[in-house]
């Protein structure tokens, strides 16, 4: 059994040294194939506060916290005292006050867990879930996990993100890893999306051009919900010009993998018969979501069993 | 202690055989009794999805799975992806993923289960809490278990569904299983909300010519926020032509019982002095309520420890 | 370890005795010791049904519950059956039916709590966490226990409470106890939140005039979701008028202490750098109520377990 990890907090992906990153992943595969156990010394609650919507990232930490044995606390921002227009500093104030271990939140402004964790009246652990435009950490480790379960190394990988570069918490974070890790990265999509602040971790250019040549495809959500006004394409034509379609998915390689962080617009993003499809990762990286933040909370508890 | 019965998932009431919806009724009066304990070999986690409000189904499955020592993963509707626009299925299909072993569903398409319990993705067992205009099935056990607590048979049992036939859910449940089980059904309310569909459970009639030799009157709650335009009584005018009045109640049988789905609107399905009278089975059927809902659990945990 | 106390209910906070309010405090205290620990003997269920938004009462009690093991069955007022018009009543019976031993409840009608516990057919314990502009025994403990904590005894301090008097359940359940204590109380604020209702228990007054003397400053939030039509004042003027300045704080004694129940209005109640500051007993107070709580829960299953 791999040594545990120990972290205060996980806000930001590259905080992780590369030992951390891959003590991480190695924990959650144990985890994964019952080869890890972990028996808790005492009681430890933890709260979910999640001030987006979020069906999966929600879940799987609940998940992941119910299997290692925590207390689960819920929050709903809709019924809390921020709708009494409680600060989040003063609402994790309280949680911490109360006696909560670990916080994992996610919320629209970006870095706003810069306030808490430099409060010393905080002294609770927290798991970024989600932060505005910035990073979504744990999404970033299961699409590592998911990946290195793949083909058992980062090295050389041809890997395509495809989609809304320049918005996605999700693009950001694999970006600044999957190059640290020397895959070769490429990004596609509309211009618009597509942002010359990542060039320094690949190169811009069109799916179809590299198809052939990809170990992976990930595809990024189509935020509707996020644009209106500067979008010109509709469904259709988003999938046809920029999606994984049929015909452009029998280009891949035999061996490449498609992943996308979910939940999926079928036949947008791409085409509704590869979801579940051989190639089709996206199941594995919901299942992995749940044992890689299982493996964050172990290095979470490791830490704080020395306070 | 009864045998176990195992089942995959619990979708329609009538794909229970005679010696299954028996083996339940027993299984659910020895938890009742104390006479049965449940000794949980490995971590279960439940689900309940409910996309139409409900306080007594909802909490009591709750209540159920942790009488069994299951862990239940909260899931509110409004704060899920489904607001993203996510299916039913791709909300299931992440359930599953994060391996969710039992989801309770209510939703308002009829036989929404059909898509989920197909997909070979969906490895989780479904328990339909409600579909549509279509079937309530722990509803129908709940109730089949309180007229059997009373009479030890349902064999030449009269009782009388009073009110919005035609879409209830619980009336059609209700209908096929009482039926198969020998007990003579009589079906009263207003001539638009009866149905001649039923003609084949039972016979439609008044419930004046009849109170007087019902074993059981079972009243249908009036679903004020599904009927606007086609009621043309108000909740006083129903109460005093179709509704179970002090009058009525005084006229029927001694050993006779009154029961409801809940939530009652009293003083319109029947009078407020009698949700909580001698005759009324009203809150022991939300108690059987739980302990039904322990049986199918039982005989879903059964079915999945053979997986 | 001191012998539990026993409790059917927890309504208002004057039916206490002395000496079951002193072991209740002296409870909590153990439990905060850690001196104190509970086994519970069979299965609890307790259900938090808060009518009225919260986040530290909500969540503090099902903190409690979860350190004394007690399954905690989510309740949400927007999507259970009361937005079907069921009323309080009825949503209880159901709690009672189904098993629920311990109801925990804010709502925003005054004694809303008479009919329930009056009722035959409701058979679980209610604790009230906040009736309407009525009381909130568990706040008026924890502010208790804090001060308790800090001055080993209620006699003879002089305690300002300051704000809107009139309208806040925290100040009538602390007035009525602390003058009972045999403290001396003050009461500040704008002239027409005061009430000359609470004359009997102590002097209306300036803080200006007192400030210097008080042991205890005990602000109240400024509900400005109740109060939009008379008040004539602006935050700014609140605060430099009635509020705890900076400059009103370096009057007072060393040894005094600054209370809220919060949330706070950071800079209207009190100054923003007081809310952490020396003086400030507002963490505290959140702490404690996790173990006031507790404390009151374990006097409830001690009653219940001789039922």
């Amino acid at each position: 059994m791999t040594t545990s990890i120990k972290l205060k907090h996980l806000l930001r992906i590259e905080d992780l040294s590369d030992k951390e990153l891959m003590g991480l992943l190695t924990v959650a595969e144990e985890y994964k194939a019952k080869t890890r156990s972990f028996k808790l010394e005492k009681q430890v609650t933890a709260c979910n506060l999640f001030f987006e919507n979020s069906t999966r990232t929600h879940r799987s930490f609940e998940m992941a916290q119910r299997k290692l044995g925590l207390d689960v606390i819920q929050f709903d921002a809709s019924t809390s005292s921020t709708s009494k227009g409680e600060s989040l500093y003063d609402t994790i104030l309280t949680m911490s006050a109360i006696g909560i271990d670990v916080c994992v939140i996610r919320h629209n402004q970006d870095e706003y867990y810069k306030q808490l964790v430099e409060s010393p009246s905080i002294t609770c652990s927290i798991i970024n879930g989600g932060d505005g435009k910035g990073q979504h950490p744990t999404q970033c480790l299961l699409d590592l996990m998911t990946i290195y379960e793949e083909f058992k190394t980062f090295k050389g990988l041809k890997i395509a993100i495809v989609g809304d570069i320049r918005n996605s918490r999700v693009a950001r974070s694999n970006a600044i890893m999957l190059k640290r890790l020397n895959a070769e990265l490429y990004f596609c999509g509309p211009q618009q999306w597509l942002d010359p602040a990542f060039d320094e971790y690949g190169q811009r250019t069109e799916l179809d051009k590299i198809i052939d040549q990809m170990d992976v495809v990930m595809l990024l959500r189509v935020q509707h919900e996020r644009h209106h006004e500067e979008t010109s394409f509709s469904k259709e034509e988003y999938h046809q010009e920029f999606g994984l379609t049929l015909e452009r998915a029998k280009k891949m390689k035999p061996s490449a993998i498609i992943m996308h962080p979910a939940p999926v617009n079928r036949d947008v993003e791409l085409a509704d018969a590869l979801v579940e499809s051989k190639a089709s990762r996206i199941i594995a990286q919901m299942t992995n979501g749940v044992y890689i933040r299982m493996a964050v909370l172990e290095a979470i508890l490791a830490y704080r069993s020395n306070l």
